[in-house]
């Protein structure tokens, strides 16, 4: 009696091939985070309840894991943001502000299973975050790190759109809707999917405005990105200027990460000032980001953040303000397969070199195995006695772009035969000379990115 | 009202320099895994209970973590053994076997939490395994793989212990006592603990053994690695040859991995054949390994597996052979801690040179990370406005090798300065300069492993 295996649904499980591409994406994510100095973080992913719950609520908390060992009940973590406030709150002592960390792992949600929605899913997260303070430059280094991320995944066609959550709570401030500020923030958040005529509709009816003050804020962010100043900024923003402090610090701030966008080497065409950009969370206080794939915006965005003024505040008096983004990387690998932007020559073997000896003895391909290894070159050894025919299928299986075939005439000579699985072409050689050929080869690969636009 | 942060009892969670030499280990041992052409493998941390639990019992299923959302109850794994087994007969039609795979994950046990002993830890596994054979040579492989990977992490001082069921089993038909063979293994596996004379009377009391026949296997197990044949195998193996097909065959094998192992380039020094070797567990058929730290056997085994002739059993009919080991390397860090043997030269920060721009206008500062950036080298830049101690004092509570220094006149001259943060040594050059510089020095760090043997 058998059980018959099976993967939960909401949970992503690879085969080899997708696997090799999502570590590449994984392994060059990380690369490019620490590129910018940020440093590792791996925190549990079980947590006591009253910790990671001390914020949530409402939607969040249907949506959690609870862990039971013995009597006690836990909880799984839902993002890595909750995790870092905890973590810079209970060792704020021993760390170093601003503290900048990348953090890449699993998170848990109970959402109702769907195509390309996963219970069990990849965050990358980084932040930095200050204590008490922390400088404008830094809300311009994060679209930059997420600029470059991107690049090096082999994904050109994106654009980084941004606001500075200040501009909107200034001209609320103007238009004296302040008390309405949440709901119209959320309202508004949904003007790419609904439309501007409908978030009007919406503005009034639901947040309750004048008809007056909801075309004002129409006009003003659905103007957005139309006609653009020198400093990058959209026109319709010195129409408001000095009216509301709030809004001329969203301005300035807007400007400055323009500015240091612009010095840290990120061309026009990646980044875009959009006034549309609301980002529907409370805990967003200045600038947010969101990044849209620019042939699927309906994918929505695939990378979001933005900066807060206190993160930690459920833990710690002591006032943590920050700025942050997080890749979605399942659900962004989902609809990259689903979309064909996973690169077809991309290889998709773990081996660069399959052994494949042709004699009983097996002690020269072990030789010859650690010969290729010391060089650096990926090697795995087929062992089994089989046919010629059938290890060449193994080889062919494997999807290996070379196989080394060591039969009794290479080992006399002391020569491999070193066969391109892909023209089929062989040469025979000195092991070193096979080995010298090989390192050129691979390093040619090296610039194959995982995505490969369509 | 503030909510006090913790992290669980028994859940590992490091400070920034701890977790940059976890990370390095954890990247040297993927490396190495992937030299060795596996595959890597990533699997749910929540299975369906009937799935995860349809080999478990007795001890195991006391510790499991139950997960609960809404009204659904799943489990969290326990190792990466019985998920591979999942995935391989689930999958089985779109492998290609030999099926080498590597898998780093975390995974849970509700153990009484102790110094050292953790419910959430890493488990890094190399198994390959075989679609109804699997050749002798791949059981040679996988310690050579630990040597190596041993080796790349810093770690010299250790032995690789390896046995083989089969002589065991094959001594116990031979001493007609194959009826008690599970509970002497169990037994003779405590030998290094309690010592011969202890494991002897427990032979006698627990395993109901004649006098004679206890004698007779503490002489043959512990006489273990005192003279040894030039085939490499213990010489007290010879007197029993011939008596049982099963001993013969074990005794063939060890010496088949004897050759293996030393084709594939370990040294004499790093593996012995001990025939004290049992592992406790059932499911191991063939070769067994254990992994010492010499100077310290009181650790226990670092790194342990072995042959196996049926993985998936409970899920296909597919017979699945396999030879697998794992490194468990939150306890193995932990330990290594302990001791002494983390490298004090090992870099501890996540950067390698700090940006302290002294001017208001920041974007000389972002044009230069990005060149640094562009280089390969990891830069943050520190842009909070604070005086100049304040900047060298976080440069050194970062721990970061490098400062580079861009005063005004360093801007009006196009220059940088670069200061060693270690010797206070200072150069001011063109950035091209300090970029060739730089790369250079960190160039000469590359080899410094995380692990240095004190």
């Amino acid at each position: 009696m058998t059980i018959t295996p099976r993967t939960l649904s909401g949970f992503q499980e690879l085969l080899p091939g997708d696997q090799i591409m999502f570590e590449s994406m994984l392994e060059r994510i990380r690369r490019s985070f620490e590129l910018y100095g940020f440093t590792p973080l791996d925190t549990p992913v079980i947590e006591a309840s009253e910790v990671l719950l001390a914020k949530a609520g409402g939607e969040t908390e249907k949506q959690i894991y609870r862990v039971r060992i013995n009597e006690t009940e836990h909880v799984m973590r839902f993002d890595l943001t909750v995790p870092l406030a905890k973590y810079a709150a209970l060792h704020s002592g021993q760390l170093t502000f601003p503290f900048r960390r990348y953090q890449i792992g699993k998170v848990y949600r109970g959402e109702r299973a769907q195509r390309g929605r996963f219970r069990e899913f990849y965050q990358c997260d980084i932040d930095i975050v200050g204590d008490g303070e922390l400088g404008i430059l830094n809300e311009a280094e994060i679209p930059s790190v997420i600029y470059d991320t991107f690049n090096s995944l082999g994904l050109r066609d994106f654009i980084i759109r941004i606001n500075n959550r200040k501009v909107l709570n200034g001209l609320f401030e103007i238009l004296d809707i302040t008390a309405e500020s949440a709901s119209i923030m959320r309202t508004i958040d949904k003007i790419d999917k609904i439309g501007a005529d409908k978030t009007l509709q919406l503005l009034i009816t639901e947040c309750g405005l004048q008809a007056d003050a909801a075309e004002k804020i129409i006009g003003f962010i659905s103007a957005a990105g139309s006609e653009t100043e020198h400093s990058g900024l959209p026109r319709q923003l010195s129409a408001y200027l000095g009216h509301s402090e709030t809004f001329d610090t969203g301005v300035f701030e807007l400007g400055e990460v323009v500015k240091g966008l612009r010095a840290f080497g990120v061309p026009e065409s990646h980044f875009r000032i959009d006034l549309t950009i609301a980002r529907g969370l409370d805990y967003y206080t200045g600038t947010v980001y969101e990044t849209f794939i620019t042939a699927h915006p309906e994918i929505g965005s695939i990378c979001s953040g933005g900066r807060y003024d206190d993160l930690a505040g459920y833990y710690t008096d002591r006032k943590l303000p920050g700025v942050g983004i997080s890749i979605g990387l399942s659900r962004l690998f989902y609809v990259l397969s689903e979309h064909g932007y996973l690169n077809r020559d991309y290889q998709l073997s773990s081996c660069d070199v399959l052994i494949l000896p042709m004699t009983e003895d097996f002690t020269g391909a072990a030789a010859l195995a650690a010969l290729f290894r010391r060089a650096g070159i990926r090697t795995a050894v087929f062992s089994e006695k089989k046919k010629f025919k059938q290890k060449m299928t193994y080889a062919d299986k494997m999807g290996v772009p070379y196989a080394a075939i060591l039969g009794e005439d290479e080992l006399r000579e002391g020569r491999v035969t070193l066969r391109d699985m892909l023209t089929g072409e062989q040469t025979t050689a000195s092991a070193s000379l096979i080995v010298a050929g090989l390192k050129e080869k691979l390093a040619d690969k090296h610039d194959i990115t995982p995505i490969k636009e369509p």
